[in-house]
């Protein structure tokens, strides 16, 4: 019997994709950067058939790409172009098993939406923090795989924080079962943190066991101009202590971000009076403070009087709050219409956020010297969206000319601040030559270790992460 | 040149002992519950001395053991007793290399005392947050190796969480700097994760980047009567929620304890006026709400109207909070002239904590009829120090005799909830035949695999963990 018959046999007619077409959603990176070819698609309903169908390809050291949303910013999830890949889809595994609220704790299959677990959590008056952009289509299963960031890893931490337990289908077949929901467990080696981030190299991740945490009750959000990316960071450590750990989110943002959002959003207006280079996103929550504007205020005042603020507005609503994240959620949008702007997923120690900024500006400008420098994102967690745009008047593919050139500069500087050339999004296709270039020798070859000892035949999601 | 030798040449005259005598308290246990005897101990003073130890050994393939406080309650740290083993002590090794109060982070020498890094970061206005009986002796390598745990894990996480970059040196005597402090970094395998509570068996750590966080200015402690078990789980989540998670400890007390602290402790009071089954040590901390005690009796209100609290005391002084503590901390010493009590460091899902004890009483009665019912601790992370006492009118020796029975159904309890066997002590040597008994066999294969592809020739800590 030959490799579809077997799988076909394992998770039925209904269960496989053969068709191209039918496989066509399954092959193509959501926004085109990746078209790939697989043999079949096969979507197993239980964890005992992701085994039987690992076990079938593991006999003919066929290689497989697990799938969760497809939703990957690094073509994790795309199979390559030879057509001999089994795309193994986690789609029809999507239940959540348990939510046990008093252990703060909810059990799932991978399978499940991203949505599903935030829905799940709020209908026992908790949350499940992980809040990223594609929240309604990307599955946890996925989330975990890639150690998932986004808006709120300053208050709550990635993905990898989040989860207590996992269930991985190993490269053999065989199932771990490592669904414990225990806070405290020191027995032996963490395994699961070998599949947290692995990007599906070491296993399928079949079910987890996931953090819940009280549903915080109040918002609170204010945009503040300060006098220089330094300060934000001052302005960070201030309003942590004067909360009490209450901020959940700080967020830098450039002039030059506020200009291209007033001119591509419609009717969107600067939340600003004045004009100032750099504002913060502070966003407050509690389950518990009610006055968390009097609280905003307070921390705003310290601020001042340090000189770490030089102007303010508090939002006095909650459609003032939605329009002050639109501000910060529009930016990459309102890009687009400006030209081209070469992408970076770049983390570097808080402390030298600053210098970062000014150092890549520098190195950039070098190679194209009237770029405009657009740097925003997640300031608390070092975690910067270096996005140079092209001169207004230059053409806009020869300015995507230099994006080799550009990114090598701005990468480097990053690491030797050793700072993170993926601080979100992971490796996948998009940079395993780069993982090469800017990982020490020892790191890599004590990650192919590890591959060899899990994967020996190399079947698990071959080609990413690791070359 | 042999190895006593080069390694003299390595560390120096200074560097190395060779005497029984002055080997004494490296090869000792503090309970003396091991007694081990060393080949040699050896005392670098740098990363690149440890690492040339370390590839000394190798190339003869000579057992290390790594140490730093010998504060370990497993065995971790002593060798055995064939006198083949090279003891490797960090204590020489103490450098606070920096702290970045704007990054929240600290970089360390692995022999650093725990209580240093806590006044290190205080100077700077912050807490390291591991709190430990040990903390004046245990070094911060040996609370990473085991993953410690403590009173504050409940807010804080355990070491695990508090551990941003690592520099190991590999069982091949390689140097692997992996010193990154970022809060987002996914380039690959989270290699650090490897070696965070792996006890010395897969590479010694020499320096360590932990974080900081914002120093609570206030802390209330109030002493709660509750109605059951269960009730403390409840209340748990209500002084979550209405606090803003500014819950840093709940402390589990049974009555048989706080009678026991008043019988042996000299002039002890009673914190509570009356006499109730259960009590639990409730205590917030906040860098920034002044008023906590008027938070801390909203609270106990709440639970009042939810009747989950039947009777609470809150402290009106530093000293009325000392008092509190006290009594949490005098259980152990003053369970010492009851008689014999066998020990368990369980933990379980915190929803099954109720079901567990009292399972577990039935259990334990079935082996020894009159036994006192002891189980206090960290019931914030579902840990529990089950500690089962002699009948009063039962030999202490005999009582004793029931070791290795009452301590299998204690665990085989715990395990069915899919509890945890070592919460925070780890497995050292003390557990290590335990492991294999409750351990899947396919986690044991993982491990081995793990140990094989780091460590081939076995040299790493022998015995301990893995057999």
């Amino acid at each position: 019997m030959d490799l579809i018959e077997q799988l076909t046999q394992i998770v039925g007619e209904k269960g496989i994709l053969l068709d191209e077409a039918d496989m066509q959603g399954f092959v193509v990176e959501w926004r085109d950067k990746f078209i790939g070819k697989a043999r079949a698609v096969v979507l197993p309903k239980s964890t005992e058939e992701v085994a039987a169908v690992v076990k079938a390809c593991a006999s003919s050291k066929s290689p497989l790409v697990p799938q969760g949303g497809n939703t990957s910013l690094v073509g994790g999830s795309i199979p390559f172009t030879k057509g001999d890949e089994i795309i193994l889809s986690l789609r029809r595994m999507h239940t959540i098993r348990e939510v046990d609220r008093l252990n703060g704790t909810m059990t799932v299959d991978a399978g499940c939406v991203l949505a599903n677990l935030q829905q799940a959590a709020e209908e026992v008056d908790c949350i499940f923090p992980l809040r990223i952009g594609s929240e309604g289509s990307c599955q946890i299963g996925g989330n975990i795989s890639t150690n998932a960031g986004g808006v709120q890893v300053l208050h709550y931490g990635n993905t990898r924080e989040q989860v207590l337990g996992l269930e991985v289908v190993l490269p053999d077949g065989q199932i771990w079962d490592g669904m414990t929901s225990l806070r405290k467990d020191n027995t032996g080696y963490d395994l699961k943190q070998l599949f947290i981030g692995a990007e599906g190299t070491l296993g399928i991740v079949t079910g987890a066991v996931v953090k819940m945490y009280p549903r915080p009750k109040y918002q609170q959000v204010a945009l503040a101009a300060i006098p220089s990316v330094a300060a934000a960071v001052e302005f960070l450590n201030l309003a942590r202590t004067m909360s009490g750990d209450q901020v959940t989110a700080i967020e830098i943002i450039p002039r030059i971000a506020i200009d291209m959002v007033c001119r591509h959003v419609p009717n969107f207006a600067d939340p600003m009076p004045d004009k100032y280079d750099w504002q913060i996103l502070v966003e407050l929550s509690s389950s518990s403070t009610e006055d968390l504007s009097g609280l905003m205020e307070t921390i705003l005042e310290a601020g001042f009087e340090q000189e770490i603020v030089i102007d303010a507005v508090i939002a006095t609503s909650e459609a003032q709050q939605a329009h002050i994240w639109n501000l910060r959620e529009e930016i990459s949008g309102a890009q687009k219409p400006e030209g081209g702007s070469i992408k970076h997923d770049i983390s570097v120690p808080v402390s030298r956020f600053a210098d970062f900024i000014r150092e890549a500006d520098i190195a950039v400008r070098k190679i194209v010297p009237n770029f405009r420098s657009v740097a925003f994102g997640h300031i608390g967690d070092g975690n910067v969206h270096y996005n140079p745009m092209q001169p207004l008047d230059m053409d806009k593919e020869e300015y995507l000319g230099h994006w080799e050139e550009v990114s090598r500069v701005v990468h480097d500087i990053a690491v030797s601040m050793r700072g993170s050339i993926s601080a979100e999004h992971g490796i996948g296709r998009l940079k395993s030559d780069d993982l090469v270039l800017y990982k020490p020798a020892i790191e890599i070859d004590l990650m192919h270790r590890i591959k060899k000892a899990l994967d020996p035949d190399g079947i698990m999601n071959p080609g990413k992460l690791l070359k």
